[in-house]
Order: C-alpha cells, then structure tokens, then sequence
C-alpha cells in the first residue's frame, strides 16, 4: 500500500514549494504570511520545506494567506 | 486572521465530499478504498464528512486510492 512508503508524500513536498512560490512572487516576508494566516513564521518555514506533516484546515489558512484555494496552489504552474 | 473562523475549513469539506464522489463512481467501498490507502475505513468514512482534520500525507495516501493527486481531486468539478 502506499502509506507505507518513506518519507513525505509528493503533495507535502508540492504544496511547501507552491506556497513558497507564491509568498514570494508577492513579496512576502514569513513573518507578513504568518499575521496573514494566524500561523507561527517559523512552523511555516518548515512547511516550505515539507518537514511538517502540515493538516488541511491549516493548509487551507496558508492558501488563504496568498489569496488562493489549496486547490489552486497545488496546481502546478 | 482567518484561522480563527469555527468549524472545518472550506478545504476540509470539499476534500471529503470530492473523495467520496470518486470513490462512489469508481464503484468502490470504503473497505476497498482502505485497502489501497492503507487508511482505515472509519477513518476514510470520518474524512468524507469533514469531521477530521487530515493531513496532506493521508490526503494523498486516499487521493492515490482512487488515482488521482491531491490538487486533481480538490478540482471543483
């Protein structure tokens, strides 16, 4: 089966290098993402670089932070 | 700051309600779709209705499960 694969999952990788991205094609700072989405700078620092097994709700705050759906940013561009 | 909304996320919902649709259509059970994610049924059965808060690798455990990614499934259809 698949979870029992090592390692993060490709989505954890693709939504930490999106999100990057995005945060910084808008000239974001961490800090500006974290009073945006009411998530502690350095927990988003090490969801960019999928160290964290980050949930959908806050997934879904951190989109919102870059004025898009999970969906969106997931999308790959 | 959004994450101080109540109750599941927008995100949280659509994942679970998109996941079911694609599971039912590809006329599979919830003990099916467990047996390709490696996620118990009860707590597959949980997810579709919003009432856990999974995270991105379950997410793409269970989106693997019915063949798609995570972004594809949270496609609005």
């Amino acid at each position: 089966m698949a979870k029992t694969q090592k390692g993060p999952t490709e989505s954890r990788l693709t939504f930490g290098r999106r999100l990057r991205e995005e945060r910084q094609k808008q000239g974001m700072t961490l800090e500006d993402l974290a009073e945006r989405s009411g998530i502690t700078w350095s927990y988003i620092a090490q969801v960019e670089v999928g160290r964290r097994n980050i949930s959908v709700d806050n997934m879904h705050f951190l989109a919102a932070g870059v004025g898009m759906s999970v969906g969106e940013l997931l999308r790959t561009t």
